[in-house]
């Protein structure tokens, strides 16, 4: 049974592993704003805390087996460090499609890769049936008490970092690190609340708590692929029932938003599981109101074309990149008229396709795409004024 | 004159204003490798410290007319937010072309914000036509010993945070931040070095030194835009000469490999001017062989659309993002051929432009650009060879 003493008991064993990662305040997402940033943790997860403990607690006999982990991601580095800090081989499957760039980080951690054909489902099968040929522990990545003890030593530390928090927010997936959480706080601080948050496209603890049971999702679909999970464990779910006092969603664009403001703001590097406890901040799904609010960053391994997206799009929302189609004549300097209008507006162009044939154009005229680095929306609003004002149809 | 007491006075004015920023081992930049994250400090740069004390150390009756700087960028800041905390007037004048972002900034930190027509240089006639009229106290951004005293107190906060430390590197523009920090350190451990870095387009300090007196450069060019100075101080230029062992330079292309590895190593935002000290050690432009190395990476305040560049830009040369232009016949389902072939390399297609008219195609072909992402430089060569055996000419 989980227990305050198995999460001092972890801290004990992490101090020398784990980073103490810091609590920041983050003025730029609201005032009296806290960052717990575990996107700074070795491995760029708080998922070395669970694992480490899990393999620590092994029995000599377990130890010499080795352990087995099934992850394209977080649990996948945190197994693998985890092991060679203990002395001990490591062995994880991933799916053949697994970005090159988690492989090779999963690698020089020191587990040996096993690259399965397929999906998750079919690496995580492959797993199933190495431990049952060659005896080697199954790590699971949320659903057991040592795993959930190791990502308490968050809480722990939350408090000891802020003592007067009044709310701690957290990112669930399969809900180990909440359930963690959930635990120290309510143990040591009742009164502080601990409020979960899950991607709107993959609600699973979220609909398992609206059911009251244990309830699995047929799909999931988000950019926080770090918490996009199925179906929550037995342990976990049980958990959060009784130490979790609310959990809410958040959408894929308010996802994307937290990440570019950790960016800018704090200038730090969140995946989009990550982003999503900051996200449920700044759009208000909780009530943080002369309240101190710590939110849990869990983690920063985002692939960085992914974020070369939400910076694309964020930048299009926030008027600093503008997309304008017009029309010009079919005739020699029209081009260079419509570009010089777009100069005196201070737009930077960053592309433009002129095309002739197009179903918008008429026989005598082109169509012309310019993308614009643009100052705000105020500025957007100004080029597309001008253009309509010198006779140029705005699509 | 500047002084070690002069530094220790400057901690004890900051200590309650400014952050005391991490020290971090960077183990994915190299073994020994530290970061001091002055991103992380309020305003999103070290400017602040130096502002503040200067701010501070003024008299009552400069204190009462006000301070005024001309700033497009984080000097803005610093002062705006010192003069703030400080309880005075500050204004700061800035080219009107200056990035709204920072407008905004400067403005939200209390600071009245005069925008000038014209460039930078426009901005500074306007400031010191300011002082004379109104009385207003000038605020140097590097050239003023209290500014570098403050500057000064990361020196002292190094030594304190990683006392065996060997080596530290030091982004110069004006050389204000160089010329604290290497006369913190040279006066408290003499043994260990100091090294400048300054971008290959902007090399006043580096061009000073060589020719051992301040010179002035025509023209600056880089994505550093923070350290894009003309001209060192006379004051600066002589700290440098007294107390700093080298100073070396850096590529653009080292300056974003070396923000897109702090990035995606350390989870953290740095802006140009504040990754040049780890883009000098990634590419060994320093002996760091054996030694404990703190790189200051001073800022983190990059504009997102130039992160976004960034990071394109290190996604192609790493062999993340790859463009093929190859042609198809003029007759239907050849560009579905085409994009079978692809899509059996596992390459996930970004964007595919097909074009009848281009002096690349002859009169019954097509020309077609894919832009694709790919997993490395392997995955490129072996979706060139793929479709070289397919038949397909790939330009």
């Amino acid at each position: 049974m989980i227990s305050l003493e198995m999460l001092y008991d972890a801290q004990r064993v992490l101090r020398d592993v784990a980073r103490l990662t810091p609590v920041s305040s983050a003025p730029k997402i609201g005032e009296n704003i806290y960052i717990k940033a575990e996107n700074l943790q070795l491995t760029g997860s708080f998922k070395l805390r669970g694992a480490y403990y899990k393999i620590h607690s092994l029995s000599a006999e377990e130890k010499e087996h080795g352990v087995i982990a099934c992850s394209a991601g977080n649990h996948a580095q945190g197994v693998a460090l985890s092991a060679s800090k203990a002395g001990i081989k490591s062995i994880i499957c991933m799916p053949e499609g697994a970005p090159l760039s988690k492989v090779e980080a999963t690698r020089n951690y020191g587990a040996e890769v096993v690259l399965v054909p397929g999906v998750y489902d079919d690496a995580y099968a492959k797993a199933v049936q190495l431990v049952e040929e060659k005896g080697y522990t199954f790590a699971h990545p949320f659903n057991d008490e040592r795993v959930i003890a190791g990502q308490g030593t968050i809480g722990l530390e939350i408090l000891n970092q802020l003592p007067d928090v009044d709310v701690v927010v957290v990112p669930i997936g399969g809900g180990g690190l909440i359930s963690g959480i959930s635990y120290a706080i309510k143990a040591i601080k009742p009164e502080c609340k601990v409020i979960g948050v899950q991607a709107a496209g993959a609600p699973s603890m979220y609909n398992s708590r609206k059911n009251g049971a244990v309830t699995e999702l047929d799909s999931v679909s988000t950019i926080a692929d770090g918490i996009a999970v199925k179906k929550p464990g037995d342990l976990t779910f049980e958990l959060c029932q009784k130490y979790v006092d609310d959990i809410v969603t958040v959408s894929e664009d308010e996802i994307a938003t937290a990440i570019l403001t950790l960016m800018e703001g704090q200038k730090t590097v969140a995946e989009g599981a990550g982003a999503t406890s900051v996200a449920a901040v700044m759009f208000n799904k909780i009530d943080v109101k002369g309240k101190k609010v710590v939110c849990v960053v869990s983690g920063g391994n985002i692939d960085v074309s992914i974020l070369s997206r939400v910076i694309t799009k964020g930048l299009t929302k926030s008027g600093r990149i503008a997309e304008f189609t017009t029309k010009v004549m079919d005739k020699p300097g029209q081009l260079i008229n419509l570009l010089q209008v777009v100069s005196k507006t201070g737009a930077n162009v960053m592309s433009v396709v002129h095309e002739r044939e197009d179903e918008k154009s008429e026989i005598n005229s082109c169509v012309v795409t310019m993308v614009l680095e643009t100052r705000n929306m105020e500025h957007v609003k100004e080029i597309r004024s001008l253009l309509k004002s010198k006779g140029y149809e705005v699509f």
